[in-house]
């Protein structure tokens, strides 16, 4: 993984100068939360798909800020609103924004940054550029309210669960990779290749995230052990959970999920469970077919270095432990 | 203003028409929070004026209405989160959108709709237009943000008030009439007359609007009588009042406006003065003004239909009561 690791580093500090002087523009009573959710330890890796995608197409040009940032500012905006909504009381091991600055700055704060990120798209004044983004905005909006939708009334359908991690997650990835190619005037085929990497990589990097939730401690992930269990939410290590189990278990599981009565002792006792059965290892050998389909889409990309570094992007998503 | 009201009943059904099929689309968690805002009896200014914009500068076409309802869905979109945020009661008379649908859905709606009026604009594959909305959609944001800052620290400075009103009512209304000019690929000229009409236009509104409220009685507005002080916001009718009182009360009335101290008695009292020094009406005086500076942006457009109905649509905004 040693290109990965050099690309960021070289890229990364530039990336993070765009971010802040953005933010810095803000108005003061948002400002402050942007600069938090920004500067909160976030991986970047939609701006830097945007980044190596139109680099990969030819782009020489080094006005690519704007654009790849426009993503990351997208995908904070989304956080900030997600988690007062969902009452998250932690992010990336943080306080969340919201019971740091209150209601009013969070919301407004969420909304500055989306129409920040869509003038910066904005300012190429390339209409693919535009239309991309307004399509990914608005697939990420749905894929909010599909969650939240999907949090009220789970289910142990793996399809319905696909829709939701493809709406809340993969959608704003396949959209950097294409914003990419389109910045570098890609052709539809070779735009289409980006977007595919992205898809199958938003897919695999949502799949880990979810395996995560059941594997790692909060000291590694930032977020509470468990969290997702607590929360109600159904994925895929407890679908994989319940596949095997009786049905009668899994209905009552599902009504204790919808109406919040699960116990601590039940959450211990399906957390014990999840891994005697090790389900979040299966969960992530489901992101590696994934991963596996995002490689192929690169295929007839050539050798060059930034091909090296979007294959050992997806296979990073597949091995971290954060 | 019978050409005005002729053209508005023509024009309206198919832009009715237009933003419930649009809304029919959105997600089941949010839907009813769309139609609920989108029907509660808006004026439809904003897309009537790119409407009026686009034909006035010659465009023959018939696909105008997702440009021009873009607008509305924006403007819809801003309504939802201000009143959850203000913990407003009453829009247009009807309970506002938190109450009825919860904080979610109508957080979660107004990011839609922002989303779908984003894309609505992006459709046109026009750099142009998406760089109007984008800038409009970014004003509108930091106008809501200016306006809630300005709430807690409320001053009676005129500047700052003009400054407010401007981003949260007018810049929206000035990209409604660029966006008409821009459809019809009118010159960078002609875009500038119509913004300046549009922003003229915007100011005039707002300024009625704040006169309204000291005015009318709830059953015409739809809003509670004197909701603005009340809510602790100064307009234009308050800042008169303190101009010509003297400064010890205005700065106590600062005082109490900000910490929320004020009583029934004194809001009463306050009522009371500005109806007696006809500060409602004076606040009128402002906006025929602007209602003066709007029309005369016409002068060179000629005298087609659309050409006389923005300049009854200028005199409307004056005269309307509710």
């Amino acid at each position: 993984m040693d290109e990965l690791l050099r690309y960021f580093q070289r890229e990364l500090p530039a990336i993070n100068d765009f971010l802040d002087k953005e933010a810095d523009q803000l108005n003061g009573l948002v400002r402050d939360v942007a600069k938090h959710i920004l500067g909160s330890g976030g991986k970047r890796i939609r701006p830097m798909l945007t980044l190596l995608f139109a680099r990969a197409f030819g782009y020489a040009k080094d006005d690519h800020h704007a654009m790849a940032c426009a993503l990351e500012l997208l995908h904070s905006a989304t956080l900030l609103h997600d988690d007062y909504l969902d009452d998250a009381e932690l992010r990336r091991g943080r306080d969340a924004a919201h019971l740091v600055f209150g209601r009013t700055e969070t919301i407004l704060a969420g909304d500055a940054l989306l129409a920040l990120a869509n003038e910066m798209g904005a300012r190429y004044g390339n209409p693919r550029l535009s239309w991309l983004l307004a399509k990914g905005i608005m697939e990420t909006a749905a894929g909010e309210i599909e969650e939240i939708e999907f949090s009220r009334n789970p289910s142990l359908d793996r399809e319905t669960y696909m829709g939701i991690i493809i709406g809340k997650t993969a959608r704003l990835i396949e959209c950097a990779c294409r914003c990419g190619a389109a910045l570098a005037g890609a052709t539809p085929e070779q735009e289409d290749a980006a977007g595919d990497y992205g898809l199958n990589l938003g897919i695999a990097f949502q799949l880990v995230d979810d395996a995560l939730d059941y594997a790692s401690p909060t000291s590694e992930t930032g977020k509470p052990e468990g969290g997702d269990l607590k929360e109600g939410k159904v994925t895929l290590p407890l679908i994989l959970l319940m596949e095997e189990g009786d049905e009668a278990g899994a209905e009552a599981l599902l009504e204790a999920l919808k109406d919040g009565s699960l116990s601590d002792g039940q959450c211990a006792d399906i957390l014990e469970q999840v891994r005697e059965g090790r389900y979040s290892e299966r969960t992530r050998e489901e992101a590696a077919f994934y991963v596996e389909e995002a490689k192929s889409r690169l295929d007839g990309l050539g050798t060059g270095e930034e091909v090296t570094v979007l294959r050992q992007a997806a296979d990073f998503v597949l091995t971290r432990t954060k």
